[in-house]
């Protein structure tokens, strides 16, 4: 896809791609069931936002640092192992993701889960062995990484929040902490670790932290919107599920209208956030906009 | 308890448990129910072996290395995540383990996958954050870490093997290869981490390497036969459960009496691999019988 600005993300997805095959086992590599396991889910069909962020921040602070997609391949292996175990039948129990049957309909519950676990495992391994940054930049990345994922402000922690929250009756507060945890905390995350890959200063960080935070708002914001407004088959996953298990949703607390303007004024506060950086921030901008503007 | 080489045991499992006790969030710390999951499974009446194998290795290296008990905790994480996931339903089916109920029995499904997920991350969050280590030690430890869990002849490649192999006639390659990984090399990294992060030389890093090796085989012979021959009272989790699960065990290929001499073997291995170290290394020596002796 070609964007507006003219930027072809075509290309950073296939480096992206590229990256994420050259750090996984190969399919022929013992245990091979784990290996076609964790591959079937990483090449699913994923639109690679974060990654997307990670390379699209580090371009803002200093373009061509080298290596960064090794980075990124970390997020994307951490969101891809939290789609996993999220599908679960102990989780939300569902069959359909990206349009394919999830990771425990093909190859069962055990190898799912341990397929989730070993793809958990390699994105830390990915950032210790990072080939073209420093030690001080590999356990800065390990420590933003390994905070964004856990229990305390992190995605886990919103994923135990989402499950408490179902059947409640939903309220904004609640909800605004579940989202900034469990999807918001990756996306920031993914910009950050952009950023710091690429030395930037303290002013350069705080502007894309913020930028990362509403554009994680306004992500969440549009995927509960699009699972009431679409089908399963647009979605490639199974829609109307949010209403159906009785999430806390930004439709269910403030209806389909209002959620659609907060995700507008979202998007804006995430441009505004990026204008000390001027035009190396276009990419980051384009991916706003495709965030907002995504029908699937 | 107190060995024959008079080394306290107490002292130092006190020191591993108050050092594991501050790097998990509070039970008070939201979400509460996570951080009640993941203290009720660490603090489950462990042994502790992985954390005291790195403390001691580090202790062989340079004795008095300080914060080492912090990286040891990153073991113990990796340890318990690895335990609450295989009593899983999808994958062991276990409702004992150390006497307690499982995690899943406890907190249902959804949580114990998602405390173990957590362990599993707060280990790396340890690793990236030592307090009294460099960049380097931790990007380090991480790899090792990382490496020693993983699916390429780590942990997760060893229960995969474990499972894809029940049922399966008992031979004596698969069984090495599915031991040498489930736990061999996590038992190896604990003695390497500790090594590491003391400085160890190519020399004494090589040594305490075999050391964790033997020490490993060893762990894993006489696990199988107190399978066979102790209660599950005496063992707190249920007995005879790998031959009712067709397991490929050292009993299931080699008998028991053969088993038992090669638990001796492997313990003498472990012992000569220790002599290049000297005095230094009493307190390994100390675990490696407390290995070979223990009753559960």
């Amino acid at each position: 896809m070609r964007t507006a600005e003219g930027i072809d993300f075509t290309v950073l997805g296939a480096r992206i791609d590229s990256a994420l095959d050259r750090w996984l086992p190969l399919e022929s590599a013992e245990p091979q069931s784990i290996h076609r396991a964790m591959r079937y889910s990483v090449f699913a069909g994923g639109k690679r936002i974060r990654p997307l962020l990670c390379l699209s921040a580090a371009e803002a602070v200093r373009p061509g640092a080298e290596g960064v997609e090794d980075a990124a391949c970390a997020l994307e292996f951490i969101h891809t192992y939290s789609l996993i175990h999220d599908d679960l039948p102990a989780l939300d129990n569902d069959d359909l993701r990206r349009g394919r049957p999830t990771s425990h309909k093909v190859f069962g519950e055990a190898m799912a889960i341990l397929a989730g676990d070993a793809l958990l495992t390699l994105a830390f391994e990915v950032l210790a062995k990072l080939p073209f940054a420093t030690a001080e930049t590999s356990a800065a990345l390990t420590l933003e990484l390994a905070t964004a994922s856990g229990t305390v402000g992190g995605m886990i922690g919103g994923q135990v929040h989402d499950i408490e929250g179902e059947g409640r009756a939903p309220d904004a507060k609640t909800l605004e902490r579940i989202h900034r945890a469990k999807t918001g905390a990756l996306l920031r995350c993914a910009v950050r670790m952009g950023a710091i890959y690429a030395g930037a200063s303290a002013e350069e960080l705080a502007a894309l932290t913020a930028y990362g935070e509403h554009l994680g708002l306004a992500f969440q914001i549009v995927d509960d919107v699009l699972d009431v407004e679409q089908s399963s088959e647009a979605l490639g996953k199974t829609a109307g599920k949010d209403a159906a298990q009785g999430k806390i949703t930004f439709p269910a607390v403030y209806g389909l209208t209002v959620s659609r303007a907060m995700a507008m004024a979202e998007f804006a506060a995430a441009l505004a956030a990026l204008r000390p950086l001027g035009d190396r921030a276009s990419r980051l901008e384009a991916i706003a906009r495709l965030v907002v503007e995504r029908k699937a």
